[in-house]
């Protein structure tokens, strides 16, 4: 955990003693807060709510107890992908909804790995769902609320100025680098990770500029990695554990949320033990 | 020429005597025809017609002597980007709208070069027409008329087994070289090569097998480079000079494929020329 910390953190910088308390609102999203920080514009605080939305905002439900599962799963596995060699944001919890992160600059790109064809791939490319890939496959979109997050590619992203050829490798690179992770600990805990998103920022200095120059990470990964921004697939029955319940009308959303937090968590202390490198 | 001829032509193989008459009709797209040739499993005729169609099949008419133009802009097309060492399916014209081509399986991808922005992109991004790119773009789509030839990138293509990894860099490759000399002999010819569309295929062995194996190029640039496939906006007026005057009713449609295939083949021949290249 010290590691972790000492990764992110700017050059010689220290962490506030917890709690942190939340200064300006930055933005408020669909789902989650995001604040300033007083006197620390390297930080950021980041609550999760219950809030629920699907179909570009226009399906909306409260979801009892998802904005702290959802936290202490994205944990879970933000420690996970850092093990495996992939920064993150995540500092640590202030409180059981509320992290404290590493300021980033997003880059506007929805990064989505696919382990198994669903959701709109088997739509658009007219295969069933669960069909299986002989490698990973990696999409790009677009973040643009106004646009409904258009698909583009590496090429798009590069041509527009969004990202340097060289981040965008790197972001590839990460992204797969944290699917293995991520597969690993969700397996662990009897869920196949079908397909996810992730984010990806440039860390902000400690002087509020837009990079933290020289050493240091150049990307981060950001946001978060939950029920609401992955899919999981039970082992076996092939039962849905993830926001699709919320989607798609199936029933036990709330016991799910809760139920994929106890597995995570538990496949999270296994990996963590010494016996489990033997 | 006849290097060109030597280089697509099968190991040992010599072409027949023109004219080759056509054998079975293999494919009636919406606007070619593909018929096999007797005897040479390894060589396909291509018929161009005048028929042209836009918006998936929902507009059609008929262009008089665009089969004709759209033939002749092709071949100077595809010697200009043999000489730049894109290897193409071309062997010579049989007629004003016959071609006779190499055989090849052609990869089920779409693939778009985009110079500046335009048409689907501009659409898609919120980006006006006209929009200049850092550098060029390359989109894929699969090749499928019930799906509507969806969006993907190369690695949907590599992961359902349309291409090798090896194969999709190599068209990557090769699809930017052949748009540096496509952008050369449309600007001598007063126009703007704003993006266009390319297919390759695998050359087919002179037994009918899939590849011929060994030595000879992997990837053959098939199909057709025209004002169908391609945006042209002349240069200065930006005046457009290619199948949007039909999609969009601009008017003066046969008069400007006859007007490009009179500029293209002009600045051809002086491309062809000694002078061109001191």
């Amino acid at each position: 955990m010290m590691e972790t910390r000492e990764r992110v953190t700017p050059r010689g910088g220290q962490l506030p003693p917890a709690p942190v308390e939340p200064g300006r609102l930055l933005h408020r999203g669909k789902v989650k807060a995001v604040y300033e920080v007083p006197g620390h514009p390297e930080l950021r605080l980041i609550d999760f709510s219950d809030e629920a939305t699907a179909f570009d905002g226009a399906k909306r439900a409260v979801i009892g107890g998802k904005g702290e599962a959802n936290a202490a799963i994205s944990v879970a596995f933000f420690r996970a992908v850092e093990r495996a060699g992939v920064p993150t944001h995540f500092l640590r919890l202030e409180s059981p909804v509320r992290m404290l992160v590493r300021a980033v600059e997003i880059i506007p790109l929805e990064v989505v790995v696919r382990n198994r064809v669903a959701g709109s791939l088997a739509k658009r490319l007219g295969l069933e769902e669960g069909t299986a890939l002989r490698r990973p496959v990696l999409e790009l979109f677009y973040k643009s609320d106004p646009l409904h997050d258009p698909w583009v590619n590496a090429h798009h992203a590069e041509a527009l100025g969004w990202a340097t050829g060289e981040e965008l490798a790197e972001l590839e690179r990460l992204a797969f680098e944290a699917n293995r992770a991520m597969r690993q600990l969700a397996l662990r805990a009897g869920l196949e990770l079908i397909d996810f998103k992730l984010e990806f920022g440039r860390p902000v200095g400690p002087a509020g500029t837009p990079s933290d120059g020289g050493a240091g990470p150049r990307l981060l990964l950001a946001d978060e990695i939950s029920p609401d921004t992955c899919r999981f697939w039970e082992v076996g029955s092939g039962e849905r554990m993830d926001k699709d319940r919320f989607r798609r009308d199936l029933g036990r959303v709330e016991e799910t949320y809760a139920e994929v937090r106890r597995r995570i968590e538990e496949a999270a202390r296994w990996l963590d033990s010494p016996s489990s490198s033997t």
